[in-house]
């Protein structure tokens, strides 16, 4: 199957592309900058094309040129969305607009889309919050708060419209928070990655200091597995459904989470104040996704524990 | 005030701005071409540039010069949206974004953006469709099943966000099936408009078939009845809700409106079919829509039976 990663150089992206050519295959990845840094040994077993999701055309000929039969489209703006909105919705919903109708043209059979639990945007009061976290399913309609948030119901909306009126397959993805290794490196000082940062500082001697939210628990997922949720999506044969949690649907609190990092790496100096909330976004994100999709369909099962992934995680942080 | 209308030289847009000049207004409109046909006798009396929504800067100058206070944005593709998703989604969904982001960068103090009920998409099974049509309020969650259908709630998404992060109001406004006079003249050939092309045709002498749906009801909206609705929104001098129903609250079967055009235009030659959805959409859109949001807020009462509407339709076609 000929493979083609958009923002395959990305955080997650790289994780994605790894585990194909672990399985094989020889993904093709755009990106619009060539940094190979997160790439580490795969760098020079990967084709990277340089293309911006922006340039309608530029993609469709990539996507002829490599015959993509598969387009993984994780290309996208992340928390810099916020201060740009015109960027943001330009690349993240225009773009994913792009990244489908250049699809459509150059006849690739289905587009794997990784969304966002951002689709959710805020999770309604009652029994999907704290303290409950009754499983969120894919159904729950969301109400989107961000402009992120806006981006990824436009793109899923688009996709669907495509896959409906033309030969092309579509599937969304919702992860779970992810957390790996890279984030601090790739976007230093953004602080919406809680979970990364603590064992980021923990491995570099660094104290972690959080005010408050020592209570609140979320469902988070190490970026291996939810790049093996990816992988799934893009080479079933067939799917059930357009959008799929990818989430280890469990909770853990942030304290809990700290004192696992603490079990592995002793040293590790961490302050987490009480309450919930460690975010302060405008909106309350945290659930515990129901994953019952996702285990039936695609055969997905969150592999690593999250001490298991800590353990990952600083052996992994050793080699970038 | 000073108003600025997107997209006022359009087959609504112009009601607006004839509405606002009665009123003793002087809007400014903006279309990106320059056809003032629909304006009628009101052509010389009202300033139009020629800008397009897709040119940022371009919409932030025109609002800083005409020193905007309130935004109408009426601009929008219609149909065609489905023949080309690109276009249409940048039109109406990064169009309406640039709007956004050139009224916060101008201090417009309101954008109020002409939604639809597109917005709802498909209408779900049960008591808001035939033969129950419970009234649907603003507060009821979408399935967006066509292009346009996202680019409205991509919009009014994006429209809450700017809303929450910056010191402008936002209202969206959803419509009944707007009918009036123009539409054939301006979209020859388009199918969707059944009550206007319906009254048309009978002005015309020419034959209406339309092989099904009789007993199809619907919301539907005299023109000058909708335009109205938007020019309370822009000058209503507090909104208690970011979204309004713009409807009759009413609704009226195809079989019945034919009746009425029939019984105002007494040659008129129309024949149409039993049973359900004259449109034969992938999505069923009919239903009555709830006004009573509009009524207190707004001050909102719709001003024209049906009777009186085909009548000033008549009148007003004449005109044109």
């Amino acid at each position: 199957v000929n493979i083609l990663v958009t923002g395959g150089l990305g955080l997650n992206g790289v994780w994605v592309v790894r585990k194909l050519v672990d399985s094989g295959f020889e993904p093709v990845v755009i990106d619009n900058r060539r940094d190979l840094t997160l790439l580490g040994e795969y760098r020079d077993r990967v084709r990277v094309l340089e293309a911006d999701i922006m340039d309608l055309d530029a993609l469709e000929e990539v996507m002829r040129e490599t015959a993509a039969e598969r387009v993984v489209h994780m290309a996208a703006m992340t928390l810099a969305t916020e201060a740009n909105p015109v960027r943001g919705f330009g690349v993240n919903a225009m773009g994913t607009v792009n990244v489908l109708e250049a699809a459509r043209r150059a006849s690739v059979e289905r587009v794997i889309f990784t969304s966002s639990r951002s689709f959710y945007g805020d999770i309604p009061e009652g029994p999907h919050r704290h303290p409950a976290y009754l499983p969120l399913p894919e159904t729950h309609r969301g109400d989107p708060i961000l402009v992120y948030d806006v981006t990824k119901v436009a793109g899923e909306g688009m996709g669907r419209v495509y896959a409906r009126m033309y030969d092309l397959e579509f599937v969304a993805l919702r992860f779970g928070t992810i957390y790996g290794p890279g984030k601090m490196m790739r976007h230093p000082g953004q602080s919406l990655a809680v979970h990364s940062s603590i064992i980021d500082n923990a491995i570099s001697g660094r104290k972690t200091v959080i005010p408050r939210g020592g209570d609140q628990a979320d469902d988070i997922i190490f970026v291996e597995d939810a790049a093996n949720g990816v992988v799934l999506a893009t080479l079933a044969s067939e799917l059930s459904y357009d959008a799929y949690n990818i989430a280890s649907g469990e909770v853990t609190s942030l304290r809990e989470f700290a004192k696992i990092v603490r079990s592995v790496i002793p040293a590790a100096d961490i302050e987490i104040g009480d309450g919930l909330d460690y975010l302060g976004l405008p909106l309350q994100p945290y659930c515990r996704f129901d994953i019952t999709r996702a285990r039936a369909d695609l055969g997905f099962e969150p592999g690593f524990s999250v001490v298991g992934a800590v353990k990952r995680y600083v052996e992994l942080a050793g080699d970038l």
